[in-house]
């Protein structure tokens, strides 16, 4: 396509899906400022597709313009000013009825409708697995959409790693370090719960980072006499805590299910182990549960720099009429993947990966 | 008493007792750096009192000389080089039978006998309100003990703020802190429980500090229904997230027993709160329990220096024969309080305080 | 004065003057939602005295409404969202004259009358020496005015600590770690400058919890074969590295002048000291100007508390009809003492004071 | 080559060589308990090749075996335990002559021949630019090495990046955090100068993590009228303040010569470009050089992973009989590549690469 061939873009919008992750308001920002930059307009959607469905989302008005007042100083700032929602699919939206109850409907239809009415000529849709395949459908629909990826749990496979990730291990490992002292000072054994509920990603870095003695992850199953195996070897060698770091999905060989509840929250994982380990080994043993901790705050400056990299690449795609695709870091470089390929399926933790190895020549068991 | 009539001192010792705090290794850095400036000999005792009664604790000596090198570098380490145990009542010592069970056995005169064998000139024992009891009832035996307050809790009433209370609540505003963006992106309830059994220091002060908008505290009885009212005025100013600080032993006004387990442990009040809240007001909720890292880790410079100054304070407090006493904050200076006086009773949160009234005054409500 | 006699208080104002120190902003939050809570209004006055003098400053109105929303999420923003200057000084305001030269004029009893125009009851006056010195002219002019201690160096006698300085301290003693382990590395002298011009109270606290092996203070004239002396005898006892913790106003004992330059800044001497001591002692000396990251930024959560208390407390004042003070912190209170005395003369490090003594004790040289 | 083939290790040998950076002490893990793994003796080898020509290094032994205990819990501490210097290049060593002067001389042989006595049968070079052509060529004379990339800087062309550069960055970032709410508060000019001499790596991802409004690099000469500009522009626009990040080796493109003194310390760009424009602005201005923070200290979570990753794969080239090689992160893999390759030239940032360009969408000037 040749630059002249390209649709003139005036007016571009912006949303946010999904669980929030530090780095969202920096995308927000250097997507505003470089669309500005180029003389576009931009609008802000709130909470998710919900501002373009509604007139008005919490008293405010569900599409408002972005401006460089509205995303000044918030590079740093944890959260997304956008608001965001975990309900929000289109094709299957959450909506109370009118006798209270939550029922399922098909908006997207509604979206396109919304978006041409707009004048939007395309829209930066920054969010997880479940946002980026929404974004896809809608692109198919007509919507022109560039995804920008955004996870904690870094398992998207078309790029090499996603914001929020490594400040989550930052604070996943800053934990483990506080929990070393106090475990080596009583003797005990501590078990730390992390996210990843389908893969390992976080458990695995802050793990070996932080200095684990075992990690337990959904990618490889574990046996819980290895575990015990490997806190009573430390204990004979005089090395008598252990820290164990166990990602919130990660299930035992034999056979049970997953710790999930029913209403899909993981609880549980950290609090069983510990009493399972201590009640093996005889040891006094603690969990923690680290939580939301891991994706709230403020972006350690990788995430900024990734973020706001991705967010100038979104408004460069849009320039060029590369849409349909998702930003992706690959090495050194910013890249455009097809949103298709995007969100086939998960990067899950390899077993012989060399991370795995890693931690395995530094003596970490995985309880495998 | 003159300085001529001091007795000589050649030799003394120190332990830690009871849960760790940030600070307890500059306290042992101090002690041991300013004794040998004094050119007196300083043994580590393990593990509380483990170390006088065994001669071998973990396959080490129990008692060993401290130098200048095993002090070296330590004063920003979180635990304790000496270790610790909760189990370390001499009086009421808790061992394991021939038959395998624990039982308890008052040991406390083996361990003034042990001291005098040593040669031991004077104990500094750093502990909180359990250990320098234990302290205090030594030294009636006979025992020359100086105290040196530690408590995370903050609840000693002789001294204006003991170490690793500061650390403690920096931990926890910072997890505050990181927990606001994430409620403000979804519009969710979060509750964070943080330590504190008997008094709700911690909570205030963090919850002031990391701008909580409800904070519960075991010194002011709460009812559930105003937790509830404060959570949908928020809604009803489109402030429509909110943050609810709870410490570890509040309790509700409502006559229910407090949420500890019956092995004493304080897991449930953040949990049954948020599903009590989510119920009430059809927000979602989230809880966290921040657990250890309150108490592990490195200690802010603020710890560092208090706990340094208490360190050299009760090696004067040996030189100058000042001893059956601990050292305590008072404004801006270090004194010596009588440990009969400073173990007498908890300082609790008075709800009529200066710290309530000015939380309040921000509009921080205590569900009262 | 019986409450019935109290005036009735319907508008207040607030402004800050002077270098800007961590917790400003939380000042200004708990000031303006207590007032608000009592019912009254709060004017926010720009750029210290600016503001009230000038209609319009900086293309702003020079006053402006200080509202629950103006004040949201503030409390752990460095700087102060109302601006400040170190050209404030109402009673010998620097202004530029028709000419373009600077020229002094005394505008104080415009203030005053401006104020009354205004019908502001009472102002908070944030701010320094400098800037509660003017506080207190202005309310012997006439002016209700209750002043709120700031200042990065903490030497104001009638408060124990001033907001701000805590955090001033961990960012300096988290710099000296940050050296202490590649002078290791290298076996260097580092030599690190740290504010305070007048008194060494940041240079104490952060060296002491730092781990410094030399500190120099203004209260304590150092010598300079002293200095090396410390930094051979560590050699001969293979601690290859020495840290040397400078104050910006530190001097020599052999008669120099201070470091300061004919501007009054102070960026010499940690410069010039590494030269010297390079020079006497044949090691690699490397040195490093703190500078403004000792001010600026996040306040820790230490100093966020106080300010909140601090502005609380003022506003507690004003209701109380107790003008003419300045809130301090004394022990774990804190009180009103009258501005007149707040303001009389420096708190400065008393070269006996226990802090110095446990220095000492530790091993720390004052090169005296 | 097959695995038969491989010559059988039974002893290998660490050092560091250059600057330190954070990680250094992850990778002596990392490598350390990978060979103990292997069922190899490892040896360190004190500051560079020093230990190996000298028997004594500072009191003791040059070489020493590492252990297990000798490598525990250092992963998170900064410097190196083995010591390093930037004298070492033993090819041309500088040694103190009989008359006092320094004198360089080739002892490369003897170091060849030092470890064939010792039966290292591989060496572990961790080192920048400096150490790796040195290394590069002793494995040219014979002696089997692996070399670890290690650079603060980040101008290495055969790894995406290296260790420790992360933590300079965040530590950047954090500074340039502070600088700003302090330099709005004041409406200043704030200059910092950042680590890079030959490359802009660390200028250019702080300042856009930590919204610098000007960066100026080594890679792109600037004039000073463009500088000027922005920061009148800047006022225009109502924003007062202004964050100039500058490399430690920016130039002018007016055709002078680089800030560095005689003795190659770089200390003068800041202080002089903020004296110039604060003279061309009439604003106040204020410099900060950040210097060595940025170097030594804990690395974040990032760079223990990296650093971590790097040992355990040096230990694997061994193992696998890769040897004249350097391990390097290619992507999410770690590589091993030619030594020869590696050192090759420095990797500077492209005028065009995606994040000068990304800088450029979002308002930063780069003073060209």
């Amino acid at each position: 396509m040749t630059a002249s061939s390209l649709p003139q873009v005036r007016r571009i919008a912006i949303n946010t899906g999904g669980g929030d992750a530090p780095g969202l308001n920096a995308v927000i920002r250097a997507a505003t400022l470089a669309a500005l930059h180029e003389g576009w307009e931009v609008l802000g959607i709130r909470r998710g597709y919900m501002g373009l469905l509604e007139g008005d989302v919490d008293g405010e008005p569900g599409v408002f313009p972005l401006t460089a007042n509205a995303v000044r100083g918030i590079t740093h700032l944890g959260g997304t000013i956008l608001g965001t929602t975990t309900r929000g699919n289109p094709f299957g939206l959450e909506v109370r009825q009118p006798d209270g109850t939550w029922g399922r409907v098909d908006r997207s239809d509604e979206i396109v409708q919304r978006c041409r009415e707009l004048e939007i000529d395309a829209l930066i849709a920054i969010g997880g697995d479940g946002s980026l395949n929404i974004a896809h459908a809608l692109y198919q629909k007509g919507l022109p959409v560039i995804g920008v990826p955004k996870t904690i749990d870094n398992d998207l496979r078309a790029t090499d790693v996603t914001f929020g990730f490594q400040t989550a291990v930052e604070v996943a490992t800053d934990a483990i370090g506080r929990l070393h002292s106090t475990a080596e000072a009583h003797q005990r054994v501590m078990v730390v719960q992390l996210m990843g509920r389908h893969t390992g990603w976080i458990a695995l870095q802050s793990g070996l980072a932080g200095g684990a003695d075992v990690i337990l992850i959904p990618e490889i199953p574990y046996h819980l006499d290895r575990i015990v195996e490997k806190v009573r070897e430390r204990d004979r060698s005089r090395r008598r805590f252990s820290i164990i770091v166990v990602a919130e999905g990660a299930r035992s060989a034999d056979g049970e299910a997953s710790f999930a509840d029913a209403s899909g929250r993981y609880g549980g994982i950290a609090d069983r182990l510990a009493a399972e380990i201590g009640a093996a080994t005889g040891k006094e043993t603690r969990s923690l549960v680290l939580g939301h901790i891991q994706r709230g705050g403020e972006p350690i400056a990788y995430d900024r720099s990734l973020a706001l990299r991705f967010g100038a690449a979104a408004v460069r795609c849009i320039r060029e009429g590369s849409l349909g695709t998702m930003v992706a870091l690959q090495g050194n470089d910013i890249r455009a993947v097809p949103l298709g390929d995007a969100v086939h399926d998960l990067k899950r933790v390899p077993p012989d990966s060399e991370l795995v190895t890693t931690a395995r020549q530094l003596g970490v068991s995985f309880g495998d």
